[in-house]
Parts: C-alpha cells; structure tokens; sequence
C-alpha cells in the first residue's frame, strides 16, 4: 500500500492551505495549472459566460485575486451588468478542483496607471485594439494591436467561496466564506 | 521557418472542424483534453458557476452535446431556473480556446432509462447519493453513494454559438451560430 499522496486533504485547514498555495503558484509559474484559471461570468442577458483568463495576483490575506483585460472585452461589459464572478481551476497534479466566488470591482485609468508602467512592453500589447475584441471583421487579421495605457483594466476579485474537491481513493468536498471568518465545513462530492 | 503546425485555424471552415473535431475526442479518449470541459450556468441568485464535467457525447449534426450528472446536484437546480450553460475548453495542444454557448435539456427518469441500462456497474456509482451532493456533513466521510437509477440525469446541451480563439504567431477568432446555419465570421480577437 503506498503513502497518501495528498495528507492535506484530511483536514479542512489543510484542504483550504493547499487551494490558495496551488493559487499563489499560479502567478509565479507560467507552468502551473492555475495560471489560467476559467472565469465566468454572466452577460446583460442573463447568460453564463466562460473564457481562459491569466493570474495576475493571488494574495491569500484579503482573499483577492487580480486579473488583468482590454477595458473594451465583453467580459468588462459583463460585470459592470453582473459583478459576479466564478474561477475554476482543475490542477490535475493535486487532484483538487478549485472553485471560487467573488465579487469584481474594475480598476481603469488612474486606478491602474501604476501597474501599467511596471509591465513590460511586450506584455501591454494585450491592452488596447482597434476595433474592439470580439467587433466582426472580413479577414481575420483585419485588426490592429496597439498599447493604450487608457485601453487596460485590473479586474480585482474579492472571493466570497471557496468550494474545493479533492479525488482521492476517497472524495473529499469543502466550502469556505468569507462571511463566516473563512470557517469550512465538509460537504457532500 | 518551420511549417504552420495548425493550417486549419486559416479557413473559418477549418477552425469549426478541429473544434468539432477536438470535442469527438474527449468523448472517445479519456486523455484528451476535451474530456473535461467546464461547464458554467448561472445559480436562481443569478451567480455564475462553474465545473469540471465529464463529456459523455458530441454529435456535430445535430450540434448537441451530452452530460451526465446526479440529479440533486446543484447544476440540475441552476438549470431547471435558467436553461443556459456555457462550455469551455482550452485545448492546449491546439493552441485553440473552444468556448460554446447551449441551451440544455434534463432528461432522467424514462428519458434517461436507456443510456443507465448500458452504464457499467462502476459507472453508475456517481449516480446516487445520501445525503445529496453539495449537503454540509460532519465529517469528510459522511456520506454514501449508492448507485440509483432515479438520481441519474443526462444533460442533453443544444449549442447555440461556437466562439473560438486560436493563438498563432497570428491570433484568429471566429463565431459561429446555429441561428446563422453555421456560417461563421472573423472577430477581433
């Protein structure tokens, strides 16, 4: 019989440690599995939304994240609709789904000016379109990328979920808030 | 300069086949990446969710997807309030972003009798719980699954809107909708 591989998911501690720990890699390593989360989000007509987004920030103090988008996507329209927001990710290596509610504020302009001059050049050319993302075009490369500092937005998630599984030899679920001090409680895979 | 790995991302044509293409995978190869799309609906309080699901069938002629799922699970609830779902995918060997829109259609009980009567005997333990998933419980451990042909449910996905993003040295993107006969357009990506 081999040791158990994931000790951590025994306790609820353990289980929530290892969600935001799995997180923080995210940010820092461009390989692992929660650098590109799935963010959901729901669009003015009440429909689910879901595309692959990069971790920008994880800070497991506040309970935030930080993402970063073209001020001109449909994901930005969205939440000034719905500002709610789930994450998933799947980190195969930990056999752990992570899922997370939270609540988005947009961070533009002045908001986001200092962040802005830390990036690279090549990382601003991702902000700023001509037309906008997701505008029909005839050809597909009919469309233009230019940094525009005004073009560039922070979305900054404050999570009010945290809803992990754990597949092991036995399944393990937990569900944390925020509005409990972040006290979990074991559900039901 | 080595060849274009990925000639089909040039034609709209050519991008809605792999995607198509990619989806029969995950049906057929439990490696493939499209075995685990996320699945997000939006809850009655009006929040996204989303999951990893397991994809039990893909028909492109049709243009509907399969699922199975518990029928007490939360996915079940959120859908009877709100019949839309979004399904994503990043295939990374692609290098392609398969994001779907669908209108789902529950089927359990004798809608659902036939595809149970083929499931093999450890297939059907996802089916069936006491108490039911997402339940709070004391312990981790507290709970049983017994399979259950009444708690089996097939989630029957009609798509509406295929967009995909593929990222090249050239970005491309395109959407494609059922409203439209499939004919598919360019967009920003």
């Amino acid at each position: 019989m081999s040791a158990d591989p994931h000790p951590w998911a025994r306790t609820l501690e353990g289980l929530h440690a290892q969600a935001w720990a799995r997180l923080g890699r995210g940010v820092h390593d461009r390989h692992a599995t929660a650098r590109h989360p799935t963010l959901a989000t729901v669009s003015a007509e009440g429909r689910p939304q879901a595309r692959t987004v990069v971790l920008r920030g994880v800070e497991r103090g506040s309970a935030t994240l930080q993402v970063y988008t073209d001020l001109q996507s449909a994901k930005v329209a969205e939440l000034r609709a719905s500002p709610f927001a789930a994450v998933h990710v799947w980190d195969s290596g930990a056999h752990l789904q992570i899922r997370l509610q939270a609540e988005v504020t947009i961070l533009s302009g002045v908001a986001s000016a200092a962040i802005w001059a830390q990036l690279p050049q090549h990382g601003r050319s991702a902000y700023g379109s001509a037309p906008a993302p997701g505008a029909p075009v005839p050809a597909a490369l009919d469309y233009s990328k230019t940094p525009d500092p005004s073009a560039f937005a922070i979305l900054s998630l404050a999570v009010t979920e945290v809803d992990l599984l754990h597949l092991g030899t036995d399944h393990r679920r937990a569900r944390f808030r925020r509005a409990s001090g972040w006290s979990g409680e074991w559900l039901v895979p």
